[in-house]
């Protein structure tokens, strides 16, 4: 539904899967062909030109496609119609021409082609959308790498961490969903060319020269053989559009969590009407992250039906093949989108660093018990630590008083270290573990990769 | 995809769940509520006429669907957008009235409200296609009752049934599906209104009497609380159309293996370009079948989607609701759109009752093993029988002859039944069992269903 | 896995699963067959009373379950080699006797009707797990139905309601789980006997009567016909345990955010080593809530699983059969563990009334602009309310001070309201809307629901 | 249960996620990290002896894993519980080594690094099977490369291909999966360590350090950064048997449609038992099909689930990665167990050549009206090729006999070629396109795959 399309969707790669876009791909799968075997001499030079220079006229010129969605029941899918179509325009020109539209294909040729040439497209889309998320939160990480904040875990609250390892982790997954894209482009964009049954046997024996013209007129790789039944390239770019959607589905679980309004640590990006409430004044709601949590919920669902779909028959199946051609397009949308999402994020977040602080002292110092015990340790024994210090936050707990406070008074720690010292352990700032080299090797990774991809 | 709708989906459907469907069903929820509001008085009768009137203008006139679109990605949802067009254009023509518009609702009210009025017109489209596919089964039933067929167990031949019986199972499923429908729509068709968080508190204390009025006026249960979180009545729903799309998938797997080229039993309904190829003049392609079986293939994955969705956060969830927009519509599409196909093949099914008894002697007389043991079981002891038959089976198989021609020349046999006796023994319509109780007991029970419905 | 049965499981559902829960209820289904037969007087009484007594010995005096599991890879299923090693204990005892094991029905039949068997026995642990779950979340209720907290939507605070009213929407979600199960238990729980191909040919003219004896021995339904290639009704209880799953999904995720240290609402019962952390002293991790909340994330996806093998081929199917075997009884035991870990969080959940108190203070009384402008609206008119609670909003978040404060000096709200009204105005108490009518029809419902039962 | 295990699993790999596996590889993760901080200069070397020795004793001896299965539901893994008992078993040997047990780590680095090594000696299981799978259908393809067979699309037949084409694509969708494993144990087997909240806090500036030893340890990745939160080299692990399963699926689905009675072109390896019913004689269930077909139809589920997971909550989530536990495992057993039956049937396919040139005939000719169009159009134009082929087609199937017989007695056909042409261009051996160049691709790819891997 289009009136969903800006919560969910990316607009350049809803085009592509649009009707008309799927027409415009499915012409120059044809041209493509034709020029091929023109290349080959299979058929003359002037049909391949004729059919080319017509299947780039505007498509709404040439394509009627009120008969074509009415036909398609009737063929089981739109190429047969489409053929039809093409042909009589072709010949309307040159009737010769008209001869070779489509000459020793199968329908599946063709629609498999142009969804991968489809695929090609939204993939360079998507991986300019990754470029661009790559670097919004490469900069979070740099500006927010010693800004402190409290990890959690099981949604309590553990021990301090920065704001920017957290962002360096959502930057580390992001890179290598930019390797994974880049990886499935050089592997999975293959052109398919069967004819009937995948022996391309009208071609009689030019079969394996006009798929290879016909890869080099499309830039696509050529495949060692045919694949109408054997689908996994394409699940293996379903794969990677559903890792990111999911990477991004547990982002975006982590900001909303944060702008809970207990929390308030971060926030989307205001606006004029964005996510507030004329009633509610104090609300922010997280419209970014519900489009993009849910994207995270579909997507592995439709990911259900593409692995599903991996099951074909004999050389050319019926059903499988149907299914993919619904859920292949709605995972790049639904990725796509929650890339467009999540950029706007990043680039546009509000970090709201006092709620931060604040929130590390919500346990009133029980959460730097750890840190206190690392301190204790090689002068008491670890055993001995452990056992002062669980005591002193029992009566911390039982007191309801801040755990420095307790034990600022235990006369055991207080001959080991003065107040001063005492703070020292207690600044989350000082108990950060190797947090500075991970983030440091995320950043080198991620300036490693993006350089070698200029 | 539009191109994609006469493939997959059912006209009627369609439209109930297409952009303008659901925008008209959410004013149609508006109306109700002002009227609701005026009966209980808290709200002028006045105010409640013009909002009425007005929300049944043609909706192209009054709603801009290019803004409304625009503006949902800032608000989450389109209700917030659309309650603004709405209201401003009641404004234009009284003032008053405008102020009265989605008067202590929130968004999720709408929205969920509409989402149920759209069931229900669904529902009730999808029943009526329910009731022809019921006939035409029952009609398939009565006549093919006696039309002996082979049995198929794991893609193997088995035993002897009739055609009928395998129409009355499908019959038997198809007036299951029914009932789950009708009972859904008994318990699953109730009004959402709650206000932000569920309390319609800004209703005062009239909340529970609004909701009442409310339910009355759009003919909807009363809920005994608000469900904006609790989205079981959903899934119940999706549940029943996923149970149908999948009993429909198994017959469309039967018939399209039954239309196999070996096989040939029984054959879509043909037609102009339908499923035809020029240079395969032989191939019949199922394409109602393939339709479905990608329906079958999708719904599941959906459905895991929406059983995802039950669990919300809080009061209102983020991202779980958003998720269900975009899958139970197509839950829907989906199936009524299979139950059209389907439809259209019991209408016109082709049945080769000739390849049927072909098919039944394609094992040589081997399928009729069984039989012949249980005829001489009560005169030699199941043991010796069991013996014999088997002896004359590897014969059989050795030689490649057929196994009456085996046992007519075997004496122990013979000197039991006679060449005639052995034909009726080896004669499948002889061999049923129970099958025609079996379609008795399906007629009898659709016999009472539908009767009951009147 | 065993070591994860006490995080997932039920203890007595997964006894009803395990290997010898399966072969017991086969045995038991091949007993009951043996005694129906006896009473249509197809086999002699003595051989079915000796098979109904050897059926009952200690099931690992009787089968080897190496030899079972070795040989089921053999045969596609265990029913064959169980049905061997049967007969040859039985024939031990009583030669004749063992000629009428299994007699006249095909592995399906022993293996579908033993699921049903095993789907009741579950199906009524289920049962009163729920009535127990039930009775929790009533108490709950009951208890905390004035208890005013904030209500929560898209993650922000919204406006006040009580826990009880939380409470109740959960329970009113268990009553209807509880309703479904009842449904399915009287509408699901059919015999199954068709012999090879579903026409139960072996038995020639008496399939129908055994059938109904079968039924009435094993107090099932009678199908109208065979359902082994149908499998609708292993989907609808599939559902209700999966929809049942969901629902605590959600009531889990509602009390692990309650739990978070920053909101610390609510608890989940403290005890022994339960989710704490000897150096995160203030760790209280929501076990249970992780327990239900991953069998929450599996039961959808092994839904649809379930929902695919409805396409089944012909008669009897391969493969989609098999996947049943594995994902229902995995739905089972997540349903009824999660339903076990659920009863012990309601019974001993830790509520911490001070805590909610707290958080209703968050924003500073932002969360009463609706119920100010509410009450200034009748005297002031609805526009010019919103006008001044607006401004008065603005103030407050600008002057981080709270809003009271900032109409207790606006002179247009204190020459209409005393201090005293204006804090009664901001008590949340006071703004609560239709909470106590919703409580009370929950109540009344399950009152009325459980009663009925008895 | 055990009993299923030799229908859908594989030995080796059941064993390593056995409860006993998975404790022995968190033990060598245990005993790893011990001996990482020794070489860092954390620990004493005596002390990671003494663990790693204890680590190594039966594992019956040391754990009790009643209490461990029973202590699960505390802790909420078993982690905790493990390390106790493991803590205390050391403790009896040695007090001093007891104390540096589980240094520094939380349950989850130990529990998610003993994943890791579960999933690489499993994956190594895998590859093995990979590489015989290969080689047994590379045998198939260069036995039956020649071995004319109809091709079949929509479930129809269509154009002859040969066997050994159909195999070199079960062949080619093989090597593409070994391939997909093959780069994931280079990238996604890594080592995690990160402590409570990923920062490795209480091992102060060594945590790098002690990462790299460990990894080290274990030969495993070193990450840049902790990943308890970010899961996606999980799902890439699934990912890549999910679409070997697939694929098998894909296989599998095709043989048991060839097997079917009426069809029977190639059949499941024959055996004692196997797949064999005593009173069907000629039934030859395709046992093997069946559990890798519910394989296939289970897996996609179990995806939807891992893909699901990928939202997690901050640092360390609950229940999305608890679903992880029983998802991941079973993927693993299902895609080997899936392995290890086709295996078999590759090894043991019996080929029925016969019936696959019987099939050929089914249409009478009408398979070959493209191969004769083909021969025509060089002469008589494309057009007017068309036009005569169909009207003798026409004149084949309403006159029911050979097309040939039909072609014999058309003036203008025999004008043009002799009758022995004419019988050659009805020879499917001559109508194969590039099918041989195809077969030639995949084996090329093949050999050098494979040879590269030694």
């Amino acid at each position: 539904m289009q009136l969903y399309a800006s919560l969910f969707y990316q607009a350049e790669v809803t085009e592509i899967f649009s009707d008309e876009g799927m027409v415009r791909y499915m012409l120059q799968a044809e041209a493509a062909l034709a020029r091929a075997q023109a290349n080959v001499g299979i058929i003359p030079d002037a049909a391949a030109l004729f059919i080319t220079q017509i299947s780039q006229q505007p498509i709404k010129n040439i394509i009627d496609f009120s008969i074509l969605g009415h036909a398609a029941s009737m063929s089981g899918n739109i190429a047969i119609p489409l053929v039809k179509q093409f042909t009589a325009v072709v010949k309307q020109h040159d009737e010769d021409a008209s001869r070779y539209v489509h000459w020793g294909a199968t329908s599946q040729d063709i629609i498999d082609t142009a969804c991968i040439l489809q695929c090609r497209d939204a993939l360079n889309i998507i991986e300019k959308q990754l470029f661009q998320a790559i670097h919004a939160t490469k900069l979070l990480t740099e500006q927010y790498r010693h800004q402190v904040m409290i990890g959690r875990t099981w949604l309590q609250q553990g021990l301090p961490l920065t704001f920017g390892h957290k962002t360096a982790r959502w930057l580390s997954s992001l890179q290598r969903d930019l390797q994974r894209l880049q990886t499935i482009k050089e592997s999975a964009l293959t052109v398919q060319l069967g004819g009937a049954v995948g022996t391309l046997a009208s071609l009689l024996d030019q079969g394996s020269l006009v798929v290879e013209a016909f890869a080099k007129e499309l830039n696509l790789n050529v495949p060692d053989c045919t694949w109408h039944g054997e689908r996994d390239r394409i699940v293996d770019i379903a794969h990677v559009l559903a890792v990111l959607t999911g990477n991004l589905g547990k982002i975006a679980r982590d900001w909303s969590l944060m702008m809970q309004t207990e929390i308030a640590e971060v926030f989307e990006p205001s606006g004029a009407e964005r996510g507030g409430s004329s009633t509610m004044p104090h609300k922010r709601n997280p419209v970014a992250a519900a489009s993009i949590l849910a994207a995270a919920n579909r997507v592995p669902a439709l990911m259900s039906s593409i692995y599903q779909s991996l099951v074909q028959e004999h050389e050319r199946s019926l059903g499988a093949w149907h299914a993919e051609w619904l859920a292949l397009p709605e995972i790049f949308q639904l990725s796509s989108g929650s890339l467009a999402r999540a950029i706007e994020v990043f680039e546009g977040l509000e970090v709201n660093t006092e709620n931060m602080y604040r929130n590390l002292e919500c346990t009133h110092g029980l959460i730097m018990a750890e840190a206190l015990m690392m301190a204790l340790a090689p002068k008491l024994g670890r055993l001995n630590a452990h056992h002062i210090v669980e005591e002193a936050c029992k009566k911390a707990v039982a007191e309801q008083c801040h755990l420095i406070d307790i034990v600022k008074n235990n006369t055991e720690i207080t001959a080991l270290f003065s107040v001063e010292q005492l703070h020292k352990i207690f600044n989350p700032q000082h108990y950060l573990g190797n947090t500075q080299q991970q983030i440091d090797a995320v950043l080198k990774d991620v300036q490693r990769k993006v350089q070698s991809c200029r």
